[in-house]
């Protein structure tokens, strides 16, 4: 077998067969195949597609490339949460310990933000002395110890999907629906869990804008963790807007702090609940997802679910304080508003832009190797459909460095489309797939 | 400009402008653009296509990463034939002694075989001595003393093909019109030639194997020479069988010796006189192309195409004694047949197979450092239409090593379909382009 004929079949709308599938990830992962030829592979698969059955093969191949986690010493199931990324959304902070509270393991092992979009590690890393890196070893612990514990990829875990991502990257074979399930599920179903939900962000904040093909992600997700004997069910949900009222890492800490005290977003809130209902109704906690939704709320009215939060944080070595004082976390220094230009309605946001713009204050990543900026910040004060008065502040920046201030306030600014007349309420929740 | 925006539009089928065909030659030329993000870019363009604008940016990009020849010192007309490849195809060896012997110029710079194809370079080196890597000095000085010179592609004249012809052959994008023109004409283009005359081959031993697709290529490459000021034309030739009756270095430059004496395969002596009918039409030195075909056949006749033949082997330096003694030349040692196992007509060849059958002999290479034995050949022994009897000798193998050749003796028996009725005469000369 030779690359390049690999390479040729692809190119030619061939559809490979598993050992073929075999032979270039495993040939990627040792070295033996090199960047040039894994990325022209990677751009005839963009184009072409994969079937099923590759996506199927991949997947599998880019799982067996590492080590499958497994949790003999925990008794129960064990759940965990996915979202395609999208601006503002932390409900990984939120749900993990409510879940926890409620008597699942969360082995959460997440990524870090890219281009428009945060990252749970990041996050986390705004709080004083958070250790995602741990060893398999301490994520055992503190996953018996206290049900939740959120790492970084290890070395271990699926490596040939590392590789392959970095690759993707510099190379604009991102969005490809094949490649993105793959990528996903290799790496979540060698977490050891019994049941996944995917949260699979829509529009314009999201990598899929179209539903369509949001809701065919979605479905291949779930086939490939069903066929791998998961339970699982996504979600397909709004990103035509920031998901709560705030971006960037420390004030989205302070944001899932305030919805697990029962406050916050109403849609941040409501996703944070559903998405635990789901993980409770499919870790056979609940036997339904109402009984799971009643669940969660009463897990965050009863203050479990914070008390699990600072205990995970401990656990992790981070300054729990956290919880009770915002002012452990970095704070920006300087904060500007973007005034409303006309008067009207909220029509519509490029939500994608506002992850943009605060990544270009210092809030994000260009390049992999960029440090963040967690104190930096985007806090939404309005929301579609609300009526807007020219002048009035539709975001407010918080920034550290006024380098590129205006560049991003104009960004910001040209992304809101004003209306007269009020648009149609969106659902935050579009559909459920697999459910 | 980024060259991951760039590969993304490519994807995406858009048309890239000047400039940024410009970023992507020279940026990869200079090495700041890595291999693994021009492969993405080449599968991408290889899938998505090139525009005629495209092709003719790529071209004048990769012609100007490198030195454009001029030959101001030489008074007549200079001209070239490019080849696009195939079994057997030798006549640069021979129009080229015709075409100086009536006073013009040919400044050939050749390529190697790769994969089925021979090279015009390796035929020549199997005669002993014979030096194709001279300076640009010295082939300035061989051209000015008997009207043609034969090397190949020197560091100076166009870099960036020669850096993106080896990426393209380890990533299956070569078979494609726009990246085959460009390449193609920039090399020939920088010879500072007045007039091309092109022969693009058609059929089972041609990179192109449907006519429509080698018309294109055609139309393109007479488009681009034209449009930079050049005559050009383009015969679309057949390659459904090898051209004359031996592929295969030493037996090719006898052939090439037989034809200059006016003698040799009917084929390739006629293919070699339109050719060079064509080239003396295009240089001016005759008003039409029967004048020139009549101008090719009295310099063979009267034995100045040979004579200077001979002068242009003594002038780069290789041992000029072929002309009268084949004994000069490495040979085989051993030979054997492959003998018809049915009686009929040859109706069809599988002619790539020979070219890949030869390689395997070691005529040939399947990888850029591999060495090749001048040695080894092919002789075919009947052309399509010819009558077979069961036994009859369809090839003569002539080897040195017997590691793969029954597997080569089997490919060659494999690749002749013989049937019960005569096939319809194919014409040598398909289609005229440019005329």
């Amino acid at each position: 077998m030779r690359a390049v004929d690999l390479i040729r079949k692809k190119r030619d709308a061939g559809e490979h067969s598993r050992e073929e599938i075999n032979f270039l990830v495993s040939g990627y992962t040792r070295g033996e195949i090199p960047d040039y030829q894994m990325s022209a592979w990677l751009m005839a698969t963009w184009i072409r597609g994969l079937s099923r059955t590759e996506i199927a093969a991949l997947t599998e191949a880019m799982l067996h490339s590492g080590e499958i986690v497994t949790f003999p010493e925990l008794s129960g199931k064990k759940v965990d949460k996915h979202s395609t990324g999208g601006v503002g959304d932390k409900t990984s902070l939120i749900l993990a310990p409510i879940v926890a509270a409620g008597g699942l393991s969360v082995p959460m092992i997440s990524g870090r933000g890219l281009g428009h979009t945060g990252g749970t590690l990041d996050k986390l890393e705004s709080i004083p002395g958070f250790n995602t890196a741990l060893s398999l070893t301490d994520f055992r612990r503190v996953l018996r110890e206290c049900g939740m514990a959120l790492i970084g990829q290890t070395a271990e875990i699926a490596p040939a999907d590392k590789k392959i991502y970095a690759l993707r990257d510099v190379t604009s074979t991102v969005e490809n629906v094949g490649l993105i399930c793959a990528s996903i599920m290799s790496k979540k179903l060698a977490e050891g869990i019994d049941a996944l939900v995917l949260d699979v962000k829509t529009g314009s904040g999201a990598f899929m804008q179209k539903e369509e093909d949001s809701v065919r992600l979605a479905e291949l997700m779930v086939e490939t963790a069903q066929r791998m004997g998961k339970k699982a069910v996504a979600l397909i949900t709004d990103m035509d807007q920031p998901l709560g009222r705030f971006a960037g890492h420390s004030h989205e800490v302070i944001e899932s702090v305030e919805v697990l005290n029962g406050r916050g977003a109403a849609d941040l809130r409501d996703l944070s609940i559903e998405l635990s209902a789901w993980m409770f109704y499919l870790g056979e906690r609940t036997k339904s997802v109402d009984e799971g939704r009643a669940l969660a709320q009463k897990l965050v009215a009863s203050g479990e679910a914070l008390a699990k939060f600072r205990r995970g944080i401990s656990l992790q070595s981070g300054d729990a304080r956290v919880v009770n004082d915002y002012s452990v976390l970095p704070q920006a220094r300087g904060r500007v508003e973007v005034n409303s230009s006309a008067s009207g309605f909220l029509a519509a946001t490029n939500c994608m832009e506002f992850g943009n713009a605060l990544a270009m204050l210092g809030g994000g990543r260009e390049q992999k190797e960029d440090k963040i900026d967690p104190g930096v910040g985007l806090e939404f004060r309005k929301r579609i459909g609300d009526p807007v008065c020219v002048g009035e502040s539709l975001v407010t920046i918080y920034y550290n460095s006024e380098a590129k201030l205006a560049e991003a306030r104009q960004r910001i600014a040209d992304s809101f489309q004003i209306s007269d007349q009020q648009p149609p309420e969106k659902k935050l929740i579009r559909r459920l797939v697999g459910a």
